[in-house]
């Protein structure tokens, strides 16, 4: 798809590991549809990653940042207004971690010093990469922020620990920021509740299948896809959503509005035998 | 349970059918808990039920009206006012019927005239339950009145069919007139979203022993029974919870906030194969 | 704007009564993105407005359709694959109208025969609309169908009265009909609840201008004005958001999320002076 | 009030600062409803405000404890059990502080390490909370915990700042914990979302005039007062709501699903002239 939606905007992106990631979709397919945009990560993700190969691709530069320190995130939008040849456009964070999951700690029993880096990392970086934006005024009149969020953020999941309440904390910095910002600026700030996703991170993560699985037999339409992430993402930094700010949109085939469908209960039916 | 603290209070109960009934648990309590009640069903419901049995062990009289007449409505309030001796300061609306889920008429199929039939019994009765004691200046200050709700009318339950928008009507009613019985008598109204309960009318519905199963083993605390629900109730009826207005409730057992538990998705994956 | 994002795309546009409308700037920019539509409205509607001049801008013709009558439903469907060549990919659904909001009849004092008029026009309307299409399977894999709702249906404005309960319905009619229309095609249906909007419709309700003011005033983007849902329309029928379904979308500048702002509360405060 | 309620139960309660606390007014009515508690309080507020006062008249005793130390927080259950003479039944915690608002930094501006003290003291002490009860397996099967939270965790409110994401965390806490607690020994955790309450810590914000006056005048019942939460938190502490849990309650007069009144409405148009 390429119908030159972003043509003259300028977006920076955030949290392209690998060619399975969100932030991946989104950038080639930004770039496709005529925007010119920088790429970022933190040190570790790019060596870990193979984002020069994004970069060669969309004929992007790639600016390290690690989004919890405004300094680093202060270089990044002057860099990139520099490069760029002006204000920016649009934005996608698209980072997220949580200690206590990586090393399997039970969300009763967190280690509170992960907690608050996974917080750091996950949420407060939210605030940080778009204050840093507000401190420069390095946004455009009408420019859009998104994050990605999860719908753990409001239900809970069990494996999802601490990373719930980071997806409520970022829900929350897109409202209360999105009205400074809209004041200000007329700058949009929404976050994406999207499907499960297999990208690196994501499908790392215990009983990720499982939640995929049961997610994508619930939803009318299936999980959504990083590619289809990628194009909801594009529609979200173009002048057709401009009136869009504040939300958490549901991406996500029906998922979030389903109860029960008719296979999932026979799915669940047929292994359920009553005990609890 | 009883510590008198509906004492003095003067209510009406509608729906009781037998001793499955949340409304008959609810007419149990409430007498036990100190209030004098009315009861009341439409003509039809209390040839099938068994609500004369109630009314003796509840010390009461038993009114019949049908919820969607104004006229039954009235006269409902004017004998009750009557027999109790002032005006009503609780009401329990436990009223619903859907002739398209009986019929096994699908919600792409459904029979616009029993639709609205339904609508009519399921949900403006709702409307007219409070206006007939609107006309009659019947409630107290501080009075308080429930409608019963379904999750299914937030998200989709496949075989609620169009019950699900009738409890999204039911809901909005409670918020609209809330606000104006809120102004001109203090009188609240709320909804209680409850667990799937095995009445004679719920346990009638084709697959409701799926919803009450994969609901009881996804709710931390397991599904909240008729009995539950008559707590529930009656410390919204008493003067604990005199500012809690034009809400809905959920009474679930943790239902509503739970996305995805250990012991549901261990269940489910033992028969999910990976084909959609 | 133009860039293409419906060509090739086919779509029915309910509701164009004049050049105020959200469905008329919705079939104009259609147009111009390249799709081909269909107009309809109720005779009487035809009657009253200047439809003929959209369809001549637009290049369309005009097919009379009364949303409550499954037959005129039918007939619209039919005649337009036939006109556009083919299955439909979008559908506006743009219907609303209370006698008891048009006769000044307070929520309290309704006339149920009027609400229930309003019912059928407002929101079953949606479902006809619908399942017309269901009937005769008319709509592509992954076709669009969207409504518009407006915040009422959560919370209460006032003046708004059974319209509330309509729009209530009418977001649940798109949820559940999403489940079952998801599964059998792909097709999406969603609510967009947008701000209240300048149209002949709208700004005859009492009232009006203020809704409008305070909306505009507590909203950091302002109101989103009829263009703008016709931008956002746009996007929710081309493929950038195809897997977005069963949901309710604000599209209000921000308004459904805010309490407060610091210029509406001193507005307020100058004039507010402590007694209720 | 006082109908023997809390016959028997032991509880905890958090936050008592004055007599116009909301934590005081739960402690007095506790105590009448037949509760044994135990009151608690961070040192510096102990030294702040007249505990004391309240410890002589509710018969209880004070201990010490910083909400955001575990070792504090397991001496207290310890010691709490001790004294009470078994397991806690219930517990009230009503902590939160900014000091980006009491130092008048605004969002945009924020100190990143006063916005930590404050998510610490405000939110991460909630979990603390819990987690020492779990640790201890100090809770009582049905036992019930209750955070205080303010709506201003789902819509933005001008001067509510980083407490505004300290709510929505505090709420993601109850959900999260609230699987896992009632899981385990059918522990509800529950949230009250309370309208803007005159006490000593709440009016002392900037701008909590406004927001008082805005917010009682929009909800149709008025505020609720701090004696009025005390009654709905008791009502929660009881064996009448054993099935809730994971919820934020709304206790706020309606004020949560108003959108506008005729009487807000008329004050807001007198001093609004149509300039933005």
């Amino acid at each position: 798809m390429s119908n030159g939606i972003l043509k003259g905007k300028r977006g920076i992106i955030f949290g392209a590991l690998d060619d399975k990631s969100i932030a991946w979709k989104v950038a080639e397919l930004a770039q496709k549809e005529g925007a010119e945009i920088v790429l970022t990560n933190a040190p570790i993700a790019l060596r870990m990653g193979t984002i020069n190969e994004l970069a060669e691709k969309t004929n992007s530069i790639v600016i390290p940042a690690d989004a919890t320190s405004m300094e680093d995130l202060t270089n990044l939008y002057e860099k990139s207004m520099e490069h760029l040849g002006g204000k920016i456009d649009f934005v996608l964070h698209s980072i997220g971690m949580s200690v206590n999951v990586r090393k399997g700690k039970q969300y009763y029993d967190m280690n509170y010093d992960w907690t608050q880096k996974g917080t750091d990392v996950s949420a407060t970086s939210f605030h940080k990469t778009i204050r840093a934006a507000w401190d420069l005024d390095a946004m455009s009149e009408w420019g859009s922020i998104l994050g990605l969020s999860y719908i753990a953020s409001q239900r809970v999941f069990h494996t999802y620990n601490d990373m719930a309440d980071n997806k409520a904390l970022l829900e929350s910095i897109a409202r209360s920021f999105g009205y400074h910002y809209g004041l200000r600026r007329k700058v949009r700030i929404n976050t994406i509740s999207q499907s499960p996703t297999l990208t690196t991170a994501g499908s790392g993560v215990a009983g990720f299948d499982g939640f995929y699985k049961f997610s994508d037999d619930l939803s009318p339409l299936g999980n959504a896809s990083a590619n289809d992430c990628a194009e909801y993402c594009v529609s979200l930094f173009s002048d057709y959503t401009k009136k869009v700010t504040m939300q958490n949109l549901f991406h996500d085939g029906g998922f979030s509005n389903m109860g029960m469908s008719e296979q999932v209960m026979e799915t669940y039916m047929k292994s359920a035998t009553g005990k609890k």
